[in-house]
């Protein structure tokens, strides 16, 4: 931690400051230059909260040094993590290929997806059962009774399932079918909802949010990270951007970023980050390309009909086309896609 | 509704659209022009999604003409609502004067901050019992134990009291104490909450997102309103900017804006939206010169003690100051600030 | 400045960078942390550029403690200034008031929107003759024809004028027309122009460019005040924004960043912040609450006709009510509008 | 076109309107809604500004139909353009190579770095004479010197240059010495020097400005299209974002959505958008997965004594080991990197 000082401290400020430095445990490293002062604070960094010093007279910056978070960081655990999910890996050279509709909406339609999706590339199947919609008055899913069509069919195909989880009071129903729990965009900071998914030991899911710094990001996986569960994927899915032609910013770059500073994976999602089908496609090449362990992307076999999200999905044939093309980059760069069990589907496979 | 078609969409895929269209009992007026081809949907808007039809072949873009909130808008109740908290008035002329320390910390604490901002000209009193925290490792309130103290402290002084929830969970518990119950930015689009508190009857205090659009805003809203709640005050706190020397980027032209897309009352957040005690009083100014309803500010006695976010709270005579040419500008502007009850304490006032 | 190293950066490499701060004539003061290792540096800091430090091995950061720009801050003339264009003072308590059409279109229409402008409380009159437009097919301006006749019209009605300059080549012949000379957002790092306007001594209206930091706008005056000119006004006028609904965001927290930071005057445009009428008067108000030393707004007296920007102008009758409502809000602030020289035309004040 | 009217516009103001648009020679075709009122523009759009029609009572929006862009939209011209750039291709399956330092400092660095450069892969050198800074007081270029050095270096070794221009009064100078003009990120609106640029036949590399959206970058191309060079690569470099720890924000999805509205070839420069050198090849691969014609970056053979931005280059071994990668992944897509000449240079290729 480094603390500067105004141009104008008083002696009686910068000593003030020195002493609760030194109250807490600290040194305080003083430096006079020629226009400013500055202390440098040596010890442990997690006895101090900036906060406690950005507000004491005198003092201009207060700037920290280390991470604040921990558990997540890489220099708490260098070896990249790789999480299993119903046995499928991400991470550390696995490549997890989510995909499936936005919205679960019966059986057959989910079948027919899945099946096309496994014989596409995809080794995990996702799906909304609780949808977070903009508008009270849209579609909100199909609640207990998506969760157990999409079990169902995630067995049928030999597929481990993701689906999101909206309610801290659902999170033991969803623990409950699931292979693997998202925390959408708009609960990245949902520190209940965090906390309560770190109480499962099930993977987790975290989407980045749309004004979320990847600092930002990383904090919300220590929430999980320290309540015990180390199973945490991150997913970039777009920011908040100021052209509107795309309906995000994808920002592929924050891949390279977080493995710089975590050792946990992080996918992309090019279905959200652009919600165009014509860009789906050159940002998940994309997105692999810059290193990420994994593509999530919406598959749809009539996205016209979609209850929630058609224009954001794939047809069947055009996934194929692009996890064909990704299964090409990612062994370009060392990597594999890991294996899901035989289906048990005779049609797929 | 207007239904763009790309500059090579056939006979076929324009007549498919016109049946989807008159097959939801709208009209479809189509106008061919030179280079392009559109259709203009008549009828009840609601029965429309866009999406459906932004994944149809040819469609090349789906513009809507009508807001997707209705109860919200100002079309559907032209005149500006006028909001009561415990018998203050927020709206339609009137000006809430929000003040108070960011977490509880303690009764002793407390009571001196609300007798120095009532002093002031604070009508409302604030205090955090359970707080967002970006990290798990921060304090994160007093709980219940907070939200006692804040109500003995606020009957004391005869304001009426305003605290976050953010567990659907503890919505009840908190509706016991409190007279308005607030939604922090981070939870603006959790829709789980907005239900929650939308079947409550207390006046919500719903504050902007940091990545959210003044139409994202009013949809937050309508989910509370949706439930049958019509007692919602919108705050704009700033949003997320390129330059970070303040905290956040304050929007105020969020106040007009809002104020002409609906009825409900706005007010300002200068200490979130900035951060900076240097910047909060000529933002709080800005923000009722713009003809904001209200003005919610942080105030602490000894903000290098304060237990979370210090360096954005005013002092109790930082805030007498600028509360004084608060009631200037708003006086200036036809506006008055609503009384508060007679204090029952003998050193205020 | 403050060097950062990486926490593996070996006693060599911190070496190497101690003997090159040493070099420049610098002290470095060096505080090894339990994690991290930092060296303070001590001296002249304008010795001393950061990126050279950057690309060392075993640097992770390079903090800037000064201000890279000198001549623009309050450090070095803690009075802010006071600029006057052809009598009209601006600054230190004075309010601009910049008003005129977006282009110049013909001398009578000019006449009739100054003659309304002054009588209605403007002291400094606008008007384009070279239009920066993003379309090359958009009218471009009328030139030299425009400049004559706006400096004719403000003559007869006693007020001094301001016109934007494009093109380095012409600054001497804008010079020679106007009392103040205007660079445009999009001209904002354009420092080969800069820097001519730097060489004259006409006020300069600097305007902030959309992505521009409060450092960055410092910077670019920087480049005409280390020219020799030391008469530049900044404005504000919105940045870049993810919310379409305006035509910009009005960052109106600029005004007291720019007056912390720099001496020199602030004032805000909320023409092009908004580009809307029903948002202009709220956010001119906005900015003068907030303590901006002017407001700069488009007046036509026929919107529907005007060669540009026709939406974001006021009628005369709309700039006469908000210009009434600043004066009292400025008034109420302790400044005041500076008086224009009598008007030689017999119709206005 | 398409004209949205207020919800309580009247019948006179929608006959004015219909009035006005049939005075230009369209038709206007009126569609009265339930709730709304439009009217579908039809002809020649060429022959309407939609800023007329905003300012008029009545209307509530104006939304464009067709690209304001004309010559540089896909529509005009349906086949993907090729760039010869003295000799080398750039688009419709040829990658661009462009490397070299940010700054010309010597020929004998100059001459040491292009060697490796083209070692390593790259076919087109870079180096900058005339440098936009943004501090005054930083290191401004060589000049003319430089150029003589570029052009020198670039015979040398068989490469075309390319070099910025940033004043109009040197762009016949610039002309003379290289085979490409490159306009810098903060002059893609300087509309005086794209016109300038717009008289050469030169080939121009345009940036992107970093709050440019795709269409605003497509406009100032049509300003070099419009004054009759056809020979536009535009740059996608980075945009403003919100999380300072990279420089810029990489917008990948900026290569295939411009690659959709128009034929010209589009490459990305990941030393710019990220600035620093751990994020450089993610960011290069991800833009040639994405579809990118081609990739500039930065090359410097000691980025600490580099005169400018050395932080944001790579080592020529770092350059090499990326350039390979590029090569696999255009290959992949079915692309190839366009040959250069033979060296003249005996210790190169």
């Amino acid at each position: 931690m480094i603390i500067i000082f105004k141009s104008g401290a008083t002696d009686e400020q910068i000593d003030h400051v020195i002493k609760r430095v030194e109250a807490l445990g600290l040194q305080a490293h003083l430096s006079r230059g020629t226009f400013r002062t500055l202390i440098g604070v040596i010890g442990d960094e997690s006895l101090f909260q900036p906060e406690h010093f950005q507000a004491v007279p005198g003092v201009a910056d207060v700037i920290r040094v280390l991470p604040s978070y921990k558990l997540a960081s890489r220099e708490a655990h260098p070896q990249s993590s790789v999480i299993e999910v119903g046995g499928v890996k991400i991470g550390g050279g696995y490549i997890g290929m989510i995909a499936g509709p936005c919205a679960i909406e019966s059986a057959e339609r989910l079948d027919a997806i899945a099946g096309a999706a496994r014989a596409a590339g995809a080794n995990i199947l996702r799906g909304g059962a609780f949808k977070p919609r903009t508008s009270p008055y849209s579609y909100q899913g199909m609640g207990e009774e998506g969760l157990k069509i999409l079990r169902e069919i995630g067995d049928k195909h030999g597929m481990p399932i993701v689906t999101e989880v909206m309610d801290p009071r659902r999170v033991e129903l969803v623990e409950r079918y699931t292979d693997m729990i998202q925390i959408g965009a708009r609960n990245m900071q949902n520190f209940v909802l965090l906390t309560e998914v770190g109480n499962t030991n099930k993977p987790v899911l975290l989407k980045r949010g749309m004004s979320a710094t990847i600092v930002d990001l990383l904090m919300s996986a220590e929430y999980i990270l320290a309540r015990g569960n180390p199973n945490v994927v991150l997913c970039e899915r777009g920011i908040k951007g100021f052209d509107t032609q795309a309906r995000n910013l994808f920002d592929v770059a924050a891949v390279p970023q977080v493995q710089g500073l975590s050792h946990l994976p992080i996918i992309v999602d090019p279905s959200h980050a652009t919600g165009r089908p014509d860009l789906i496609p050159p940002c998940a090449l994309a997105g692999v390309a810059a290193g990420a362990d994994g593509v999530h992307i919406e598959v749809h076999n009539c996205p016209e009909e979609a209850m929630s999200d058609g224009p954001q999905a794939l047809l069947p044939e055009q996934y194929a086309e692009v996890a064909g093309q990704i299964k090409k980059v990612a062994e370009l760069l060392g990597k594999k896609i890991s294996n899901v069990a035989p289906s048990k589907a005779g049609t797929s496979a």
